[in-house]
């Protein structure tokens, strides 16, 4: 077999970082050559989690400096404000950098500090970034060297309404996205509404219409329907582990059959999007630990609107698997390589 | 003390039918006199219900005939087409039926057959009946013989939209309802979405734009509005036990203040509804096990929206607690009576 | 109505703190006077939790002082060591002191040093405590005015084996006891095991043949057997909000019936314990939000071993309720006066 | 490559026979050739198990004659009695045939008549069957033609027992299993006590001393201890979807460390068993959707007591993952071929 592509992953204690080492671990061409964390340098990963072992025996380290000599590819999973210096470092050396985090998602430096408080490092690293929706921007993402990977929720919504979009089946003007995610969206962070008690057998929205992930979502839906779109983005927190629903709503006048077909054939040759049948919902639970995204649609007649329900694993498509996913694609190798696990049935 | 209110329950061994049962039995004015289940004859409700063990001893009759002559009051909690014949009796033997199912809930015949299959019995009957969304129909109420106690969606719904729609600072036209239910709305029966291994760490909607409840919803709603509503309605199943949560958008150009103002003055006296502070969402765990809606009002300046979040215990508020409010009513006593309890804090 | 008792609750931002607040706010002959919490002076009770609204409104006052020249009954519910000042000073004053914490647990002086590394302050205080297990010491704590609430654990135990030890019906020196706890038995503090991620979905025991409720157990069970009792305790953490199983395994040579027989004579005129019926199993959901304490036998013959399941909620009988119920007997009320509450279905 | 295994999965809509779909659909060398299912024939699996989608494209045949035809190795997940012929005429036909129900579990006809009210159909049948405990019986598996794969209870016991009961280190006349299973044990079929607002938040023992599970754990104890072994089993259902945590008890006499050292020393160079660390503790969240067991082993020095706990998923190592490294150690391929997957970490 040829020489494994060494990867790194930065960041490798959290919630998105620990994913990408469940995912890398069984990846036909690609080993885990250093895992960093700065808050456990020099501790065995399997020792934070335990469930890695047997199998899994890997020290962190405490930094990238490293790592960025012996890698071909560099994850990162860190709070925003934290990826631009280490993007151009790898840029320079010739290293392919895959951002989990915010930090290059957002092409507009204004929308970046208005959301984020931070300002671009350097305006050329920017524009390097592409936009990692593996279905929507393959043919980008191809040529990349700096890839921003999309947020949890931007990722689930995009899909489901790409192919509505593209096709002007829907004015795109009066979208409104209720989403609910797992608990591990919040990440490994402790904090009072992630304490069990206090969110087992609880459900509430948060930061209604005020979530970072809203101009995200605007920016490629704008970009999908070839004007500026703006929607109202209600994420609320669901008592699961894992997990993204989002609820769609919006005006369409469409001929159910032409929807469907439309979506057909806008997915029938991907190997990670499910359009669902006639009397099928999306359920997280039928995309839970797999790279997939289930999308149904519904017709609500008599108020003339289109409800979509797109549903993806917040870690995985929403974070790890996506980047996985760009990561193949950036090599030229089978794009479900290391991602065949299909969704346990329970 | 003066004698005791006698008080029936039809179905008792359902799961709105045992809910009745734990808020009577600590009732100060009332008392159960009997029970009745097709399913269980003969059996003690606290056999199948443990939990009742000890403080609650009742045997489960097999039919409403005898009840009628023991009691002043009568629930029934039964499937849809079940209640019309009960009532009718009721009215003529001057006993306060309060039926917690579909059969009085719809004023036109035409939407009960539509969305229920069934026709009207007795339209006189129908006539009578009051639709018990106690802060609502207070007045009504008061002198009502038969009750039509509320679905748990349309409470959820009518309690949140009602000050702003009477005060006439939402147009109405617009309304998306975007729904989560806890498990046991779905009821006592067995089925496969709602079998452990495939309902935890699950979540998808159902029945979207296509609920029974939707045409309670628009009744309701059209009559705040004083104009024909229409909604778009999307139940989601929600993997905990009790209450829901409606998340609720309608365009909204009003001041966030007036409209907060005007949530204020119309519950600010009401025991069982509480509109939250500013930086407040509504959340299931705060009204579990209680009798409170709580509501909190959320404002996407960007998109010119209100997002409304509605919570209530679907059980409580949302069945057997209102049906108890509807009864104090009537009966002219305190309308918090056997209905004080706080939500516990897990 | 004649004058209500005023109690004061120390500690009420915590977890059994806002359960005696629940507890008490409908309590017939009882009202809350004052509520203090370290963490939170100044701050709305109902800010804290939510669920408290509409229905009790609440300022916490940082310290005990004032409480004491107000209130009949102190309630406090202090990390170990906290107490002993406290319940020197209530005494002084003729306050009744109910102390939910473990300082005055422990008889001996020895065994609170080795499991909780802290002294007794004054030995006299120490002598005046009643172990408030009620059912049990009823009679002490008639006349108690310091009372040491039992531990959670130790309660679920105790009341599962007094029967068989206090009748010589099982020996008592092969006891093995399994228990299971709910989350909210690790308290409001977070901590990397409570994260819901990490929590839910998971199971595992903790603190084996170490946990600090083992010289409570064995001090209770010596006095019951009238001689030196050694157990084996190991609880596990359970992802559920409330409840504590104890599976008890014992050597048992008795005739079923007998020890059937035995159980229910002791606990037939009890409001708060159950024995149930042959077929039937202690589960925690029978007992949740009540004062109950569910017990089932169980017989291994092949192995010649006596298998007893006890339930109890974790926060009611095994906090806030059991403190509530030895109030009432302290006070010569109705022993199950605020306490009535049953079990919901769900 | 090589040309495929071909595989048979009988029983394939069952949990069970769903996970050997899951496993085996990434598996190297292996391909599913034919599933069937007597309750669902001619339908797609990926309709009943909408994870499966994209990706697994089965259709269910009714019955398994043309499956022998066809097959290397076929699985049959049956309700007990159904695999005793199919067994008999998989070996005529000289196919490899794992049984994952409990015919061919209990090598004494009596036991089989005693527990499940069955006879064997065929003596002969039976003496070929070798009991699938892979690491302890994994050189008489090596030549089997037909498999009984152990239990799901069974398998995690008789791992943690196996190094202490082989080495002689306790005695095994006093051992207690106190065990806690996640519901997908109680399979797909609908039950009262699997219906979600009756088993979520819920925990209580089941089946206490007359599980199934019993004389086939003392077979294997008996074996390994080489004398007869008598335990007390006591099962309970835990409110998670997976995983099987056993808390086991017995007397000790022998030093930790020498205990340590045998158990690292059993277990050193097996690829899916994990013996903890001194301060960890087993749990079914490290285990979950792996192949693995992690033993933990805690000492009550107080009591004279070993206490061990193991963690499985029972859906993998408790069966369908077991039954595949069965396979594995009989086709002679690398043992971890289609379970390499780690524990996700949440």
């Amino acid at each position: 077999m040829a020489k494994k592509i060494k990867a790194g992953i930065i960041g490798a204690a959290g919630y998105a970082g620990v994913e990408l080492v469940r995912l890398l671990s069984t990846h036909p061409f690609v080993e885990i050559e250093a895992v960093s964390s700065v808050s456990f340098p020099g501790e065995a990963l399997s020792k934070i989690y335990p469930g890695l072992r047997p199998g899994v025996d890997l020290i962190l380290d405490e930094g990238p400096e490293e790592m960025m000599n012996r890698c071909d590819v560099i994850f990162a999973s860190l709070p925003h404000g934290l990826s631009q210096e280490l993007a151009e470092n790898c840029i320079k050396k010739n290293i392919l950098f895959i951002d989990l985090g915010a930090d290059f998602r957002l092409e507009q430096e204004e929308d970046y500090r208005d959301w984020y408080g931070e300002s671009f490092l350097n305006e050329e690293t920017h524009k390097q970034a592409v936009y990692g929706l593996s279905e929507i921007f393959r043919e980008e993402i191809k040529n990349a060297r700096l890839i921003a990977n999309p947020g949890c929720y931007p990722t689930s919504v995009a899909l489901a309404l790409y192919p509505a979009l593209k096709a002007g089946l829907i004015r795109g003007d009066d979208i409104i996205i209720d989403a609910k995610s797992g608990v591990t969206g919040a990440g490994r962070g402790l904090s009072r509404n992630t304490h069990f008690p206090e969110c087992n057998e609880s459900f509430s929205a948060y930061k209604a219409g005020a979530h970072r992930h809203t101009p995200e979502i605007e920016q490629t839906l704008s970009k999908l329907a070839d004007k500026p779109v703006r929607v109202t983005f209600t994420p609320h927190l669901l008592p699961v582990n894992r997990g993204i629903l989002s609820t769609i709503y919006c005006g369409c006048k469409e001929d159910p059959e032409a929807l469907r077909k439309c979506y057909r054939e806008a997915y029938d040759k991907e190997p990670f999007v499910t359009v669902l049948g006639e009397e099928e919902y999306a359920d997280i639970r039928n995309v839970r630990l797999s790279n997939s995204c289930h999308i149904s649609l519904h017709f609500d007649k008599r108020a003339g609107r289109l409800i979509l329900c797109s549903a993806i694993d917040n870690m995985v498509k929403g974070a790890a698997g996506q980047a996985v996913q760009n990561m193949n694609i950036v090599l030229g190798i089978e794009e479900t390589a290391g991602l065949s696990a299909i969704a346990p049935a329970f």
